[in-house]
């Protein structure tokens, strides 16, 4: 959380070379502009690209909404720029996606309803109805999307069609089904997933059975933006719990419960506070 | 560190059922040893294994070292028990075994001799002379056995033939030599090895490279027993440090260290102590 | 979480002297008790205490109920052994406190029903109505208890009267207001708080704006017990979050939540399963 | 660690107000130097106070190390910055006081040895010879200067003597001498020192011995400055390890000789890489 006054943010990705930072700095400074938080990284890697935040002041900065694209895209023209703009007062708009599983959604509802989380939530969906009083209680509307294997894809593009222009990214609160590319790509780097880790991984089912019984010290859980590449997206967060043999399948799983949300809520605030600029397969997370 | 008293550990596996506390107890009790630590464990599935660790002072207790063993046969007996006694005076013996990186030598021999670690270390063993002055600032004696990989069983069986008598247990403090089963099967569940480990696993190599152009943001550590099954014998002990995309591939090493040395020494540090037992391929850690 | 199936918990304190796990423990298996885990510890020192937690199935135990106390009375009287028993089909009954604050209350009540923490939770109680629709939410009674500082004994005495033998312990989760003598002497050793803790200590108005003023790179929280010596209970659980220069107020504010509920919970969980034991001004936990 | 090629690193603080960037970004642009790393923080309170970290390339950058102060000079008075620049192939150079207490002192020479520290070790001194062998085997002098308490000022007076134009800043690596006011002014803010810390604080003697009475559950250490105020100057690196009932005395002080190793590394790489700025009691760390 950075201070309650409104605050605009710029994301900038582009290949290395002097004076990025310079017109960018001269850029604000010259609208008046007031940088609070300025965060650059460059790969430093044989053709390098440079990655570049800078959130600074709504108040006092001469240039409208309108009107600061179009003054900025020079800059960005010349430094082959992949670029964004974002309002602190334009919250993003999230749908959160859920099955059975109620941990995850009941810390997102809790930590947003707090100001941890500066969204609107303008939907639930699942394809169960088992969360829908925890909906309720938060005022959220929740729709029951169910899906049948056979036809996913009819089922999911009716998903599609209902969240059309409704949202500005997604949340996998632990929802267990499977994204269909046509899904995805409507959403490139936009959705959100939280699945739990182990080391060493365990791939396939009963994935806590078999940490179980390899007798791992230590419980996983990573977020990652979802692509076609199943749980293979940029990774954003990424946190461990300790355990032992005193641990049953149950305990394991309870830990892991605590991990997740944990670390899908971190994901989460990154992502709304246009902290999260990614390359190749792989993020840059501004803190 | 428990007291400085000395001890004897009584470890013990056997298939579960009742009355096997109270034996034991009743054993030690009768032979008036005063019980300091007493651990046990049951898998609490159909074919319940149960484990126990007592650990109890040697002043007072009425059996000398050669009747103990004998006195307690019966009851073992009983029980169908896999048992050891250890004698805290006994220091377990050590031989460890590096390559060129010193991280985990240095830690370990520090450790060792502020007296975290309650063990005799009769030689280090490296195919490099790279830590000679390492192993000589602490007065151990370090033995130069190179391995051609063309002849790596007949040099193996070299290193065998001299280690012969002298140790209990080894440590692979970051030997980067692949061992034969002849070697393994001469220590079983008793040479001690320390690798990276990654969420998600990179297998092959160059790993630290791979886990970069991952962007993964967790760094771990895994300590396991060797066995013939490569990295995958019973896990002692985990952990794992934070990074982000700051993390070049040396900080990622850098930092790999670090948490490998500190891993090392724990699992160092229980089975020095006696609190380590094996099951199927996973550990019961009395900690 | 143990096995489902429904076990006793016999905790321990006295004087140390060998005999007393054999005594136990044959007392157990002589009535054809399954130990399922088993912790003791001694403290070690010159007038040596003992503690001890024994867990066994109650399916199968030949005593009934009522008949164990009895049983087990001439082992207790012999060791003078300060002792409990507690059935896991008997859950705690345990009434909650808070203010204004939701967070730990939203932590416990999930977890309550995700099956984590097995006790009951007959009531609610408050000084404010803020947080009734989430009591409704789990179907809990809540109850509306205003404290006026000038007659706050009087008060707090009501409470006690409503509260009387309703409850076994109980939680303040962020109860904003101070306990008297006549209220904590009432659940010696059965009130569990929640507070922030920092390194070092800020005593007084304003904590959280003076960790910020000193820069602290760590933000805790501890759970205690409550005794009429302010915040200085016998501890039962802690942990730490960290912090930097760019967490501002608001940050350190809400990273203490989540530490603190975190810590609230595993507290409560090792008092609801009889795993905590108190001696002098100190907790001894069997994890 | 960031790349291997020399690197010049400017650190500002002054009042803030727009165009301190874009003034700062203009000048390294103009004399073609590239920009690697590039940190900021504003206090974002009344009187606002803005600190910045750049570090960019040497090679290429048109301004020889004797004409960049100078051409930086307008700037600096323009904006009423405090400000310094230090070149990375000229190594900080650091004296390390020790007493008898090793730890420290041979974590920080394995982390320098090992290419983690990037600095020069010209002494170290102790009030103890017990650590000589230590430094002998990483070829660094070793000076005992012996304090008598009667004459302590005396005895400080003479090592700052010695001291004086060899180092540029000092680690106390468990010193368990109080340094004169007239030691501390010699060096402001250039000296770090690591003591213990505990939740809560233990103020006084045999701090161990009392946080063992007291049932903590967590040891911690506190990296800082020296200030004239004992243990009071600003915080640069904390961390906790945790515990429980079984660690005696001696377990927890071994716990804390672990953290206070870590801690002091990380805190003497932030200071050696120039990512520590002090605003009043306080710091900020530019990881």
């Amino acid at each position: 959380m950075a201070t309650q006054k409104q605050t605009i943010t710029l994301l900038i990705s582009c290949p290395d070379q002097p004076g990025i930072v310079a017109a960018v700095s001269n850029f604000i400074f010259e609208h008046a502009g007031n940088i609070l938080e300025s965060d650059q990284h460059s790969t430093n890697q044989e053709e390098c690209t440079f990655f570049m935040r800078v959130n600074f002041a709504e108040e006092g900065f001469l240039l409208p909404a309108g009107e600061l694209e179009q003054a900025f895209r020079p800059i960005a023209e010349r430094f082959r720029m992949q670029w964004s703009i974002s309002y602190s007062r334009q919250r993003k708009r999230v749908g959160i996606f859920v099955s059975k599983l109620d941990h995850c959604l009941t810390d997102l509802l809790w930590r947003w309803k707090s100001g941890e989380l500066a969204m609107d939530i303008p939907f639930i969906i699942s394809n169960h109805q088992a969360l829908e009083a925890l909906a309720h209680m938060y005022a959220i509307p929740y729709y029951y999307f169910p899906i049948a294997r056979e036809r996913r894809i009819h089922d999911e593009q009716r998903m599609l069609d209902f969240i059309a222009g409704k949202v500005d990214f997604l949340i996998l609160a632990r929802y267990m089904q499977i994204l269909e590319p046509l899904f995805v790509d409507a959403f490139p780097h936009q959705i959100i997933n939280i699945h739990h880790s182990f080391l060493p991984a365990f791939i396939g089912a009963k994935p806590y059975q078999r940490a179980f019984e390899r007798g791992v010290k230590l419980i996983g859980a990573t977020a990652h933006y979802v692509t076609n590449n199943l749980d293979e997206g940029p990774i954003i967060a990424q946190d461990v719990i300790h355990c032992n043999h005193r641990d049953t399948v149950p305990d394991l799983m309870r830990k892991g419960l605590d991990v997740e949300r944990r670390v899908l809520a971190e994901a989460v605030r990154m992502h709304t506070e246009d902290r999260v600029l990614i390359y190749e397969n792989k993020t840059i997370v501004f803190e």
